[in-house]
């Protein structure tokens, strides 16, 4: 008995067949699309701040626990003043802890070149 | 034995232990978090239009099998000619169906009045 | 004297110095950054209904008379099921028509090689 | 003659008559469109860096000199967990000032009450 699913008054939306991992999976997933699409596209002066904007958004979702948000710009060659770098997915290393219940998972997600793809994945 | 899981090259980058049903929710609550991260904004002059197109948005991402969107607007009382609406969470109503392997799940958003929540969900 | 202007009940929160023709390219650069900042990200299925949608939100803004919208994708080498194209700066061609008064200004927004830059202009 | 006129390598996409005013207006509501698209949505947990956050993003584009932003969060009544702020058009205060060649101008946004619309507007 989990005083987290006690104090949750949208349970009762849910199928009553999900499990508790199921829905830290569920609340983690929609993190990472959230942060995907809301930040892409965010013109980066201060780098550090932004991650960490990131991550405080994160945290701010019901059930995100831990956040932890890198962006690595690669070399530019535009002219100035047109030469600052934009937030793109293949920038983005993500790692988040969903919690629910005694349910706790572990999701990112970071550019894997095998793919050419920005994958979002569940480690555990 | 699945050819879903056969055919995608991301599943080593998974917990071993991530079931289909699990890998479904997943993907499905992704696709919830980027619609609403991706579309909430928009200037709404078509309103059908818009709804299909944040379900083709939906159905572009990996095994989202069947997207719905429906968007309610509320009267307004703005003085023209500065009153358009803007999509809010709370106009949205969305469900989808994810799948993966041999799983198949129902997902779904919408505003629910007593929580005063734009709320995700999986309905089974 | 024009009937746009007496219509218009924000004009008092204007400077008194402001041209028609500056409000005009305020109101269509505006429309850019929107159109820009909203839709960058979006998972792309339907390429026409997209470019559609996006004039559709452009049309939404005061002042915007004519919106002409056309997206270009390059050829992709991702694999499957990963391999649907999401809408970056580079491929969106904008070309806005803004109407404020007796002011009427071209503005758009294509993606430069030169610079290497997503570059937003006014054409007149 | 100024200085920013010569470096800026983008000029001769513009129309020949346009002013340096006309420039100045043009990109500062490129960044207020920018701002407004961007950034509405984002869940809110540390206020004050997302105020800093959006002013760095802003002060990222090209001829952008100055830029102040301030969030204020009505009392919510949601139940938790689901009770933090989303970044909403009606909570922002933002002001810029935006400089090209000799000219300088004040732009802004705010929330009108008696339009009941987030403004955007040239101070000056």
């Amino acid at each position: 008995m989990t005083g987290t699913s006690l104090r949750d008054p949208a349970k009762k939306y849910f199928g009553p067949d999900v499990s508790d991992r199921e829905r830290a999976i569920f609340e983690g997933a929609i993190t990472l699309g959230a942060i995907y699409h809301q930040f892409i596209g965010t013109p980066i002066r201060d780098r550090k701040m932004l991650e960490r904007t990131i991550e405080q958004a994160a945290l701010a979702q019901p059930f995100v626990e831990r956040a932890s948000v890198r962006i690595s710009i690669p070399k530019r060659k535009r002219k100035p003043p047109y030469d600052y770098p934009v937030l793109s997915a293949e920038m983005l290393t993500v790692s988040l802890v969903a919690r629910y219940g005694e349910a706790r998972v572990e999701l990112g997600m970071k550019y894997v070149e095998e793919l050419d793809y920005p994958l979002m994945f569940i480690r555990r």
